[in-house]
C-alpha cells in the first residue's frame, strides 16, 4: 500500500464535510473520508431519530431540523438520499445552503435537475457537483473521453452482475413492498459482440437482465407489485425483468451483500478508408457498490471545495472538472508520479 | 455511426491546425482531423524535400524553414516529432511561437520538460498541452482518476502485445540500425496476480518482455549494437529485452502493422477494516497506435484553443484539462447523451 502524504499546497485547513442521509451511502462517505485525511467529518444530519443510529466511526449525529445552523462549519455538504424521492427535492434546497455533491442518477432527468440546483446553487452562491459516482459518474466520463478520441463509433455501457441501488430503491417505493434487491446482469452475447468489434445494434432489453428479489408486507397483492415494478419506466419497462417474491428473512440473508460492476466499451474506426478498429474499455469489479460510489463523491467534494474557492458558482458536473482538482496530491506529484 | 453534428457553441470558425513533422503519427493527426468537422488542417511541416512528400489527403505540404510566417494562419500546432531526439528542442522552440500539442513520452524527464515549454509558451503568451496520446495521455487520466478514488491500492500498467514507437525510434538512433521495431509483451503470470486484486509487488521487469526485430546497416558490429539496446536507460535497461537481427525486407515484411494496447488496472481497497476489494481496469485494444494516438492529439488541440480563447497561458497536461472541454459536442448534448 502507498503511504499518503497530506494534500500540501492548495488548503491550510482540513475540508469540513456534512452527510445528509445516513443509509449505506452515508455510511459509505463516513469510511471514504478515513481514507482522505485533507478532509474531516463534521456531521452526520438525519430525518431519523438521532439517538436511535449509531455510526461506524462514532462520527457525531445531528437532526436536520438544526442543518441551517452548520452553514458555516461545513465546507461541503454530501447529499447521500436516493435520486427518486430524496434528491429531487434536496437538491436544489440543500444547493441554496451549501456547497454540495449528490449522486443523482435518473439519468433522463440530469438535464433538468442540473438546471434547478445550478439555479439554486447561484442564488446560494455555492458550488455543486451533481451525479458523481460511478454511473452517471466515472463510467459517464469514460464515455465522453471515448466518444471524442473516436468521433465515429459507438458505446455501450453494460452493468453488472451485480445489485443496483437506484434499482432497489425504486422497487421498495412500490406499495406493499417491505424490501427489495435487484440485480443488473449483462447478456454475455452482446458483451462479446461488441468486444469483437461487430457494433451490433442493440435494444436496452438486448443488454442486461434485471433480476429482483422481493419481499412484500402482510396482505400485499403481489400480482399488482410485480405489474408496478416491471411497467416502471426508465427503471424497468424496456428490459427482461424477473420478479422473485421471497421472505424478508432470506432477503437479508442472501442479498445483503451489494457488490457491482460493469464496462463502458467504444468500439470505433479510424484511418483514410474508416476501417482501422480501435476499442476502448473500462471496468469496474467492485465487491461493495455503496463504498466505491462514495469513494467517488468524496474526491468530488474535494473539487468542490477548490472551485469554491477559486470563486466560482453553480451547478458543476463531472465534466467540467479537470482530473488535477480530484486528487490530494500536489500537481508537481501527479505530473511526476502518475504522468 | 453515430451522425456528428459540428461543434456549435463556442467556436464560430474552424479550428486552424498545423502539423510538424510528417511520419506516422503526423500521417495519423492529418486522418485524424477529418473526423473532426470543426477542424480544418492549414498546413504540413517538414525539415524533408517538400518536393518527395505525397500526403494522404492532399494536404498541402511546406518547409519548416517557412513556418514563422504561418503564425497567424495556424490556431494549434501539432508537434508530432519523436521524444528522444526532436521533442526536447521543438517543444519549447514552437511553443514560442505557437499553440502546441505534443505527445512527449520519456516518463522521466516529463518534469522538466513541463517546466521548460511552460516557460517558452509563457514567454510567446501561448498554451501548451504537454504528454497527450494514450501514456502518457488516457492511461494517465486514469492513473490519477483511480489513485483518487482508491487512495489504499496500487496502480498497475501493462502495454502490449504491442509496437511502441518511442522504444522502436530510440533503438533506431543506435548506430549502425537500418530499422527497428520493438513489441512491449506483458507477462501473462503478472496480469492475473494483479487482477485477482493480490497486489504483487512487481519490478520493471517482472511485467514486459520487449521483443526487438532489427535491420543493420551493412558492416555494422551486432554485437555492439545489442548491447547498446540491452543497456539504454529507461527503455531496456531493466527489462527482459529480446534482439532479433532481420533483414530490411523482413522487417518491412512481417512488423510494418502497428498494433498496440494494455491496460493500467488499479487494485485497491475500501471498507472499515480495509477489506472490500475494489478494482478499476482501463484497456485499449488497438490496430492502429499512431491514429489512435494523433486521434488523442487533435482533441487536445480543441482544448489548447479554447484554454487559449479564455485568456489562459503556459504548459498544461491533461490533468489540468476538465474532460467537456475536449469535445465538439455542447456542454448540453454531452449532459444529455453521455452523463
Amino acid at each position: 500500500m502507498i503511504e499518503r502524504k497530506g494534500y500540501k499546497d492548495m488548503e491550510e485547513k482540513k475540508i469540513q464535510i456534512g452527510i445528509l442521509g445516513y443509509g449505506n451511502l452515508g455510511r459509505g462517505v463516513e469510511l471514504a473520508i478515513k481514507n482522505n485525511p485533507d478532509m474531516e467529518l463534521v456531521a452526520i444530519f438525519t430525518r431519523r431519530n438521532t439517538a436511535e443510529i449509531k455510526t461506524v466511526t462514532g462520527a457525531k449525529v445531528v437532526s436536520v431540523s438544526e442543518i441551517e445552523e452548520y452553514q458555516s462549519k461545513i465546507d461541503v455538504m454530501i447529499l447521500c438520499g436516493g435520486s427518486k424521492a430524496d434528491l429531487p427535492e434536496q437538491g436544489p434546497q440543500y444547493a441554496r445552503l451549501f456547497n454540495t455533491v449528490d449522486s443523482f442518477d435518473t439519468h433522463v432527468d440530469i438535464p433538468t435537475y442540473l438546471q434547478q440546483v445550478d439555479a439554486a446553487a447561484k442564488e446560494g452562491n455555492h458550488v455543486s457537483v451533481i451525479s458523481s459516482g460511478w454511473d452517471p459518474g466515472l463510467f459517464s466520463i469514460n464515455r465522453l473521453y471515448s466518444d471524442c478520441v473516436l468521433p465515429k463509433g459507438n458505446t455501450y455501457t453494460f452493468w453488472g452482475k451485480g445489485v443496483s441501488q437506484g434499482h432497489s430503491d425504486a422497487i421498495r417505493r412500490v406499495e406493499g413492498v417491505a424490501g427489495a434487491v435487484q440485480y443488473s446482469i449483462p447478456k454475455e452475447k452482446a458483451v462479446d459482440s461488441v468486444r469483437r468489434g461487430e457494433n451490433p445494434t442493440l435494444s436496452a432489453g438486448d443488454t442486461h437482465i434485471r433480476e429482483c428479489y422481493v419481499s412484500v408486507k402482510e396482505g400485499a397483492d403481489r400480482e399488482r407489485i410485480e405489474n408496478e415494478i416491471k411497467t416502471m419506466p426508465y427503471y424497468f419497462k424496456d428490459y427482461e425483468t424477473i420478479v422473485h417474491f421471497i421472505s424478508e428473512e432470506e432477503l437479508r440473508r442472501e442479498h445483503s451483500k451489494m457488490p457491482h460492476g460493469g464496462f463502458v466499451i467504444r468500439s470505433g474506426v479510424t484511418g483514410n478508408a474508416d476501417d482501422t478498429k480501435q476499442i476502448i474499455e473500462y471496468s469496474l469489479n467492485l465487491e461493495s457498490n455503496p463504498e466505491f460510489t462514495s469513494s467517488v463523491l468524496v474526491i468530488y467534494a474535494r473539487a468542490v471545495y477548490r472551485l469554491k474557492n477559486n470563486g466560482e458558482v453553480g451547478a458543476k458536473t463531472v465534466f467540467d472538472i479537470a482530473p488535477g482538482m480530484l486528487s490530494m496530491k500536489s500537481r508537481d506529484e501527479i505530473v511526476k508520479e502518475l504522468l
